[in-house]
């Protein structure tokens, strides 16, 4: 059951000029279902992404580090069921000749195409139902037809994720629309698995490639399901330059600034769709860490708690056992950390302070907080200025039910 | 349940010279179970203990540290049912009277004990109970009461865990028995929960601490079972000298290797034993990682395995849903890894070589490693000579049931 998420309203899903995008069911692992995506940009969009620092990375992820170096991307490529990750040369083969069927379709060069996959690692992808399928996505571009995008690329995922901003830029009108998919295998590091955010704004390549990153910190990799980092994790930034607007080259601007707010606002709307949404979920948990030296050693605490599965199966059984979140903070890794100033609290309510429980904690403050679908579990290192966020979910009975179901 | 583990045979656990032990109920968290347990030691043993790296370690943890210094300890006081972690000062002072009250007990100094506890963290220690059962303890010690000391230490361990072993040491036969308990909140770093053994060997006091580290680095320090470092961690070598054997005093000598290879064992046995019941286990997995440029690397890439819970969540369904074991190899943090020579076997089945999945390797192969009780994954990351094997369990329902519903 996801926690207070509800699919997107397609007609609040605003098209973005120049970025057209088309769905069919190409059966790439089961029958009768929506499971390729096709994305066709206008010429002189400018495209930016980042990956996944796997080492174990799909083939389609080294695929598209090598087109984003040629530059003048023109399509998308997307499939479900398969992550084409583990594959070898075989895979690489294979992404290589999704790129050339999408050239064929669309009329461009294959290094214009960038490739993704998403579902189970070590499988081969059936490039053939890919190519197959690709007149049937090429027949269904459209600008309005990002909700059905959505649809099109979730696996374990039982919603569709996607949000849009309108914003102005120098008195243009300009829009940001995205896309991602989520569930299981969750912890970016750089990226997600399987994020899109296009706006028309005119953005110069270099800036592009800045924002994506800052977008990225700020969202996609403040999240974690189960600590697993994806094979695939991609996220993409697309800037079609169709608003009209004067383009944003200047990173200190105000409109980069403006646009910076909306692609992040999506970015983090996505971002946290994908944890409402993460396999099992019961519970969103905000981990705001204050208080640190840096935001490394902020990130680090909330990842600890993020990822201690006694923390975890606490917030799913709706358990004031918080000694498990002071156990997880003594596991991350902050050598000369001073317990005795760390304190603890549980949306307003002090738990712990002085290295132990605090005077004033009331196990029914705690528990009243921990029955919510929502909690802010909130840490104070009281050594610095620094500060961090990590969203998570909680660790039920349907986790371990949907990862061992997952193939068969 | 627990996987190929059967509560030891009272009959052979050999008692220890020098070293008597006494058990009492408490009811120091729930009534009717044996839940504090002493050990009294004769003049002249020695004791060498390693214990958590976690910064929330627990009140008796920071004053075994210090009791250790001043040597001469004659006797350890351990209860279950409250980890005295997360305590602040009150908890020191908990801990503190309980050694206060034991060496009333015995008529030795309160510095000559050391206290260990485990259970909930975050809640007050009762030490008048603890107080209240010593007499009971006192009355209760003998020498050949290692199984009823296994059970009183016990948590949610289904299994009382014990071993022992002899070994000759220039010709003079000495003994060595240990008890653990485990569970959850199992990722030792530096020792565990709570794991005691006894020699009645003659051990110079600087041999033993050398003993201690290096027996716990090839036992204790190669387990996991949910990656939880706890805050109570503590494992203890008493060497009683009542054996009549020349004192070990160097660290080359064959006594030294010979009384090491006996301590490993039992220590390697009962860590084995704690992943055997770990909570909600099914399997035994043995991750043997070689081929590493140092022990550390190797050492990585078992955690990172050991720990997905995407990975654990397939070897509770039986799935060789193995491209998962890939991604966490890929996300053991080695920058370097060229994934091209990685290979990747269970038991004797190749099922990764090349950066994708074997050309020899069958489903059917893989299905049949995974339904058994005890897989050995085999990963060679072809870079060096550097080998190390990390000992886990999978994640099942039962692992969530249990975390969700401990305290209640």
């Amino acid at each position: 059951m996801p926690v207070n998420l509800k699919p997107p309203a397609a007609e609040r899903l605003l098209p973005v000029k120049g970025v057209a995008l088309g769905i069919a069911q190409a059966g790439i692992r089961k029958a009768n279902r929506r499971d390729l995506l096709l994305i066709r940009l206008d010429e002189r969009a400018a495209v930016a992404g980042v990956f996944t620092q796997n080492r174990f990375c799909a083939a389609p992820v080294l695929v598209c580090r090598e087109h984003l170096r040629s530059g003048a991307i023109r399509a998308l490529v997307v499939n479900t069921g398969i992550a084409n990750a583990g594959t070898g040369e075989a895979g690489l083969a294979a992404s290589r000749a999704s790129c050339d069927a999408v050239a064929r379709q669309l009329g461009c060069d294959p290094a214009q195409v960038l490739p993704f996959s998403t579902g189970v690692i070590m499988e081969p992808l059936p490039v053939e139902r890919v190519v197959a399928g690709l007149p049937a996505c090429a027949a269904d571009l459209r600008e309005d037809n990002w909700a059905a995008a959505a649809e099109a690329i979730m696996t374990t995922d039982t919603l569709p994720k996607a949000a849009s901003r309108k914003v102005s830029l120098g008195g243009t009108a300009v829009t940001v629309t995205g896309i991602a998919k989520g569930a299981g295998m969750i912890r970016p590091n750089m990226a997600t698995m399987l994020g899109f955010v296009a706006t028309d704004a005119a953005v110069a390549q270099a800036i592009l490639q800045r924002l994506v990153r800052e977008a990225a910190d700020a969202s996609f990799n403040c999240v974690t399901v189960d600590g697993d980092t994806s094979t695939n994790d991609s996220f993409v930034l697309i800037a079609s330059g169709k608003a009209g607007n004067a383009p944003v080259a200047d990173a200190g601007s105000a409109e980069y600034a403006a646009l910076k707010k909306a692609v992040t606002a999506v970015a983090a709307e996505l971002a946290q769709a994908i944890v409402r949404d993460g396999e099992g979920a019961t519970k969103f948990i905000a981990i705001e860490v204050s208080g640190g030296r840096d935001a490394a050693e902020c990130k680090a605490v909330g990842y600890a708690i993020a990822h201690s599965p006694l923390v975890k199966t606490a917030f799913f059984a709706s358990d004031p056992n918080l000694g498990r979140i002071l156990a997880a903070i003594g596991n991350a890794g902050i050598h000369d950390l001073d317990v005795a100033r760390v304190k603890l609290r549980l949306d307003e309510v002090l738990v712990s302070e002085n290295g132990g429980r605090a005077g004033s904690y009331r196990e029914e403050d705690g528990a009243r907080v921990m029955a919510q679908a929502e909690i802010a579990v909130r840490v104070d290192l009281a050594r610095g200025e620094a500060r961090a966020t990590v969203w998570t979910c909680d660790f039920s009975y349907d986790y371990v039910k949907i990862n061992a179901d997952y193939r068969s």
